[in-house]
């Protein structure tokens, strides 16, 4: 590779980061709005965060392009193929990302249009704890770190108990009144997509540090199964 | 490329193919079996469901190993670049997919313990159709068809409705009886499960369309978005 080409390898390598940071910001802030309109019953806002869904998918594609460009073009090597096709990976977890917060603009639409059932207390925290574990999973990835991606695993199971507290508490508000059922399910879907949207930024944590050490965090147990097999 | 090479290179892609052939085999089973076992209120055929995760979570890190050692080593161009990179993506489909049936055996464990709710009629129609599209979508893969692969786009809309339906018919269930609430909404998630199958075998479908010809049918809106930047 001459030196020429090298930098050139170097500005699009620094692109993609850029590209995939870039995505990541739009959908926190999907996910950010989407919760806000539901807690201000904005019904208007809620629409402007299902508009930016084409904004995302433009961007995963645009991403793709990029990440086969490389691999067609650069023919890199050990840890930055890795870096490449962990970023083809990421962009799929971005994107439905994405749709979630979709989702939860849509639940929201619906929910402004009914008395509240409760003042929200868990879902707002939810989804501050989901934002901020994409948020920490995607530095992580570009700065290639794998300790700030094992932070994100432990947040993982907090999401995980309030999704349970928040469901056992909204069952018995459906079980107590039958007038209650439509609203309970419209939170009880929104907590369900927040967790969703955690499960994804677990997921990318794990690929960068199966990127950075090649050591497979995902599946411990299957790990052991293909030790055995070799 | 030498014809030894070449001869080497063309059986690893082989290989690649009916690694994924194989664990979309058992990902179908699971779902056939998650399906069984809640018709059949058969709590011992859940838990084999359960047991058989590893296994798929194996089948994914072999699978991700397998395509960059095939992406280091050979340096592929265009339209086995292409391959190599969407069996990538759609290693992790199948593995969700994987989760997803292993949830359905969970809750049908749990409906094991009450007794029946109503006749199981759509949620089996909706798991043989989800499980039918995986199958397409996964022949049109490693035939590289994108024909095959837009006969699955056509199924999804078939699964969302039964969907759609069922919800409808579950949440009527749940306001009428407070002591249907928590089977009703054990199906209502097993509904869910199913329909995200259906959504994971569309967006293998999807990435089979654009691996071969290079249109992006994943977003049609975005394609026009990048259009115009370009």
């Amino acid at each position: 590779m001459t030196e020429h080409t090298s930098r050139h390898y170097e500005r699009e390598l620094q692109e993609l980061k850029e590209k995939i940071l870039l995505l990541g910001g739009t959908v926190e802030e999907m996910i950010a709005s989407a919760m806000k309109s539901l807690l201000s019953r904005d019904a208007g806002l809620a629409r402007r965060v299902i508009e930016t869904d084409p904004q995302v998918d433009a961007g995963e594609l645009e991403i793709d392009h990029h990440c086969l460009n490389l691999l067609a073009l650069r023919q890199p090597a050990a840890s930055d193929l890795r870096f490449i096709a962990t970023a083809l990976k990421i962009v799929t977890d971005l994107e439905r990302i994405g749709d979630l917060a979709v989702n939860t603009a849509e639940r929201s639409i619906e929910l402004s249009k009914e008395p509240p059932l409760k003042p929200y207390i868990d879902i707002p925290r939810m989804a501050s704890a989901a934002a901020e574990m994409l948020h920490r999973a995607l530095d992580a990835f570009v700065k290639r770190d794998p300790d700030e991606a094992r932070g994100v695993l432990a947040a993982d199971d907090a999401v995980d108990k309030l999704y349970v507290q928040l469901f056992r508490e909204l069952l018995t508000y459906m079980i107590e009144e039958p007038q209650n059922v439509s609203r309970a399910l419209g939170i009880t879907f929104i907590a369900k997509y927040l967790e969703r949207i955690a499960d994804h930024a677990t997921n990318i944590a794990q690929m960068v540090i199966f990127m950075c050490e090649g050591r497979d965090v995902r599946h411990p147990a299957a790990q052991d199964l293909v030790a055995r097999e070799e």
